[in-house]
């Protein structure tokens, strides 16, 4: 930095599940493994071990990193830039864990083994939430008694917000406009904005990451009177709910399946629980391009990103089928084009652009947290 | 019936408020008075009174009346047709009570008071839920496990369909065409409706009639977490939780006036508060009207109707502005004239129709029980 120079790069994906996979990528070399990674301590262990090897590494000693920049999901009221980790602010990652029981726990877990690891080595967070502080109050409040967002900051505050920033930002430089796009970014978590010239108005997850469009396991918006009805009348307990719309719902609910490959694959194969489950998906995003094209009154681009927005051809497909009212011509050819570049799939005719920009959290990380290392 | 003549009509309106308005009205004579009625069941004693009075009443005794058409609330799975009424189908609409706990309790409260004072009449309910019985599954299904929807039918039933019904046959009637109408039903309760073809596809209603729109007292949708978070962190009792998102959120909630003409009053006086509640629920209409735009892929009118789609003219103009990308463009004038007719409100040019339709469930009611008693 700042040059912006990768010397690394790796994910690990389906943490969790019966087997993950590794990868991991310097200018010279490159590895994939497949290994059970039950949980992030694990994977993390995992990365500096890899970071550091005799062979492929490329630091010799921990001292080599100035910072370490950690996600962290849900900022609250209390963040809206990136921040130095103290205890205070560790303190208040762990008070905002009820908000993002899925996220925040793993992220302050990704803090302590990386002051362990990196012990010479700024710890640095950036939020999520913080892309969104732009909402205006008519789409961040709720209609439920003032005292709720006065006394406890109950309001939506959105998440996935350094991706839907990198995304929304290289869609503009791309077109020369940013004048009305939608971003979809379609991972594991799913959430869409609605971004009027350069920033965020309006965005479908709310005051956790749990409601808005179908997930991988998360239910997305459903008529909260459910919940009522399971505690009640069913005789679940509130926590088995919460549980359950959380970690058993979404498409793995609807399928027994968690991951999208798998879910197409079946689908394709017949399965019609997997198809329906497709078309619910696609259904609800083509329900908030509606509605973000209502507030913006008017659509110049939606971009898909994240792993799945990147690489599922058939969700983008589904969403842009029979969507010609917002100006939507998919290119079936480019489509179904693989790449990690910047790409317009639509029709050279088509009023609306389609895009496909591969997020990169990562650099947008490392760029906010060099900014605030140097200032 | 069958020729549709009304012999007498009436209503009452701010119940459970200080001063409740009753209305009635025969061929020959109209009265209006202002008394505090606290329940339903106060004011069906009243109307019965009314009917059977010397001087206006329209009947000389209870035995000249046929059939009682009840509009019931919530239909469950039960119901899709109207039916006559009988201790089975009086323990239904007991049993749905959780899911209608504003509404259901008071149908049935008036199907007991009606026994008792027609007790030659037969009594028949028309559910509210029925219309809707057309919206597909890729629409009324939650992403939740599936075993909700097949063991417990916990799935979008959409309510105030006798209204939506007949309203947009109306529109269909005066429009020479139905494909692609959006149903916007603002009263104390409010939701939406896609229409087409002449058969409702979505809806913004669900489970209960609790979520969608911000309605007089109602949220409409939240972020479900806010409900774990309240019990959980605020301390709240999950019964509390409910009772305050049905009771004193919405309008209520943000303003302190749960009545549009108060807060429409206010607002002109520059209470703030008032405004932006005023903008809120407009703004989750136009967001309705994207979404429902898009599953149909186009729009050709929005038909605005019960207590508040047919006399504000200010919230018609709030939904309306901005919204040239749908084609709509309000005529002001139009929009301002008060009437009891079927109307357009729109510019010659506009190319999406704005209309203005009055709902008359009783009507539709005793269509339907007309129809169930001759067959």
């Amino acid at each position: 930095m700042p040059a912006r120079n990768v010397i690394c790069s790796g994910m690990i994906d389906r943490i969790g599940l019966d087997s993950s996979n590794i990868t991991y990528k310097t200018n010279t070399d490159s590895l994939e493994e497949k290994r059970p990674i039950p949980n992030h301590k694990v994977g993390l262990e995992r990365i500096a071990e890899l970071l550091m090897d005799n062979n492929i590494g490329v630091i010799k000693s921990t001292q080599e990193i100035d910072v370490v920049g950690h996600r962290v999901v849900h900022g609250g009221a209390s963040f809206s830039n990136p921040v130095h980790i103290d205890s205070v602010v560790k303190e208040k990652i762990k008070q905002l864990f009820q908000l993002a029981p899925l996220h925040n726990p793993a992220n302050l877990e990704g803090i302590y083994v990386a002051e362990e690891i990196f012990k010479g080595a700024k710890q640095m967070a950036v939020f999520d939430t913080a892309f969104h502080q732009t909402i205006p109050v008519i789409a961040h409040k709720y209609a439920i008694p003032n005292k709720f967002i006065t006394d406890n900051n109950i309001r939506v505050y959105g998440f996935h917000g350094t991706s839907h920033k990198y995304v929304s930002e290289r869609a503009a430089e791309y077109l020369n406009k940013s004048d009305k796009i939608i971003t979809i970014h379609l991972g594991n978590g799913c959430s869409m904005t609605a971004i009027k010239n350069g920033v965020s108005i309006d965005h479908s997850l709310g005051f956790a990451p749990s409601n808005g469009l179908i997930m991988g396991t998360r239910s997305g918006d459903i008529d909260q009177s459910i919940v009522f009805y399971m505690v009640n009348t069913l005789g679940y307990s509130l926590d088995a709910v919460n549980n359950l719309l959380l970690k058993e719902s979404g498409m793995l609910g609807l399928t027994g399946f968690s991951d999208l490959r798998d879910i197409e694959s079946q689908a394709e194969q017949g399965n019609k629980e997997c198809q329906l489950a497709l078309d619910m998906n696609a259904y609800r995003i083509k329900k908030f391009i509606g509605s973000y094209t209502a507030v913006m009154n008017g659509l110049d681009a939606i971009i898909f990103t994240a792993g799945i927005g990147e690489n599922s051809s058939y969700i983008r497909r589904l969403v842009c089928t029979d969507m010609n009212y917002y100006g939507l011509e998919l290119d079936d050819a480019k489509n179904e084009v693989r790449s990690k570049e910047i790409r317009e799939i639509n029709t050279p005719n088509s009023k609306t652009k389609i895009m496909v920009i591969p997020t990169n959290e990562e650099i947008e990380i490392a760029n906010q947290v060099y900014d605030l290392l140097m200032n």
